[in-house]
């Protein structure tokens, strides 16, 4: 079986992954837990220039997702799932379509054979969208540095708009509006695969629905 | 003008790519010379992972190749051409059709939407293959190392067959050949855009031979 866990910035992915392995943990069954990009060696070397400011068009971009997916398919998810294993995945195709599809715009239809060549046809059987407002989202993986910039983008608004006269914090966050479209719009179009689960909710109760869907899928006892 | 040197390792595409930049710079041309993999962050920092013994699959080497293509085609190729200047690129998308396509096996229509994505349509106006033996090539590339290596794996060989029984010395020339077969179908397929040079002749003879064909393209004098 193979899980996904997919949604935008500070939706709690990471910490839903790791709750449901836990849960796992208890069961005789062998389980690994996966993050794009990571998971490679070179998954991990890609990971570093990704989350770094270092420059990268949206194309370069693109590449490099499915370069460390065809790597982490290859050489972690193949294997596990050939094992009778479950792997749980901390984001997965479905991000490159939310983000460089819908995000920075990059035409679906040249997203989609990348994946489907990158993923070697692998998909997963169950994929949780943890949905949340991105200015919610946003403001809790920053944190307490959020309020700072905001202090700070204040003080230097009138410096910082672009040629339309919009703010920058207003832009990301249109990006991340489109995120979460291109994510809600598969979850739509894909209901079978796809769980929505409201992420403004405490985290327990967030990882007792995730449970609750994964013991349903296999056919486990509450 | 675009012009691109392939070929394989040791036929001495740096060396006539630099020996025709000289010739350029006694011309009121601006003249930009790329490598692949390489010529902007992004690249060079991919290239020190392909040089590198680290792992790989050849369809993530694939993926790292357009990335670092795609960002070198936006950031220098694109601009200096539509700046009127010449760019000489050692290695373009050729080598990509040649290593991953005819060398590593992967299949030729899944290379070719990727490098005209990733090239946006770009292509060198003069390409010139130096083509040369691998077993030639590959002596010249390592020099010395090689007479070292031979001896080493003529006490090893009994204990490096592969399945197949075969030597892996003869695997690496297999690919090589292979490969040298992909530059040379390329170069057959559009003779307009190919230029396929001897590269076992000494390099001042080599070079003539492309400032004379390179002249004849710009319609300069001899």
């Amino acid at each position: 079986m193979f899980v996904s866990f997919e949604g935008g910035e500070g939706a709690g992915k990471t910490t839903q992954a790791g709750l449901l392995l836990d849960r796992f943990s208890g069961l005789p069954i062998p389980c690994d837990l996966v993050r794009e990009p990571g998971g490679t060696t070179l998954g991990e070397y890609l990971r570093d220039y990704l989350k770094s400011d270092r420059p990268l068009t949206p194309e370069a971009e693109l590449f490099l997702f499915e370069a460390a997916r065809v790597e982490l398919v290859t050489n972690r998810i193949r294997p596990a799932l050939a094992a009778g294993g479950v792997v749980i995945a901390d984001r997965f195709s479905a991000s490159t379509v939310a983000y460089q599809g819908h995000g920075r715009g990059i035409d679906l239809d040249v997203i989609a054979p990348l994946n489907a060549y990158a993923t070697g046809g692998i998909s997963p059987d169950l994929t949780f969208l943890l949905d949340l407002e991105p200015a919610v989202g946003l403001k809790r993986t920053v944190g307490h540095q959020m309020a700072f910039f905001e202090d700070l983008a204040g003080c230097l608004a009138p410096l910082h708009r672009n040629d339309e006269g919009r703010r920058y914090e207003d832009l990301v966050l249109e990006f991340h509006e489109k995120v979460r479209q291109g994510f809600l719009t598969q979850a739509y179009n894909d209901p079978e695969r796809w769980v929505v689960i409201d992420a403004a909710r405490p985290i327990e109760e967030v990882s007792e629905e995730v449970g609750r869907h994964v013991r349903e899928r296999l056919g486990l006892p509450g």
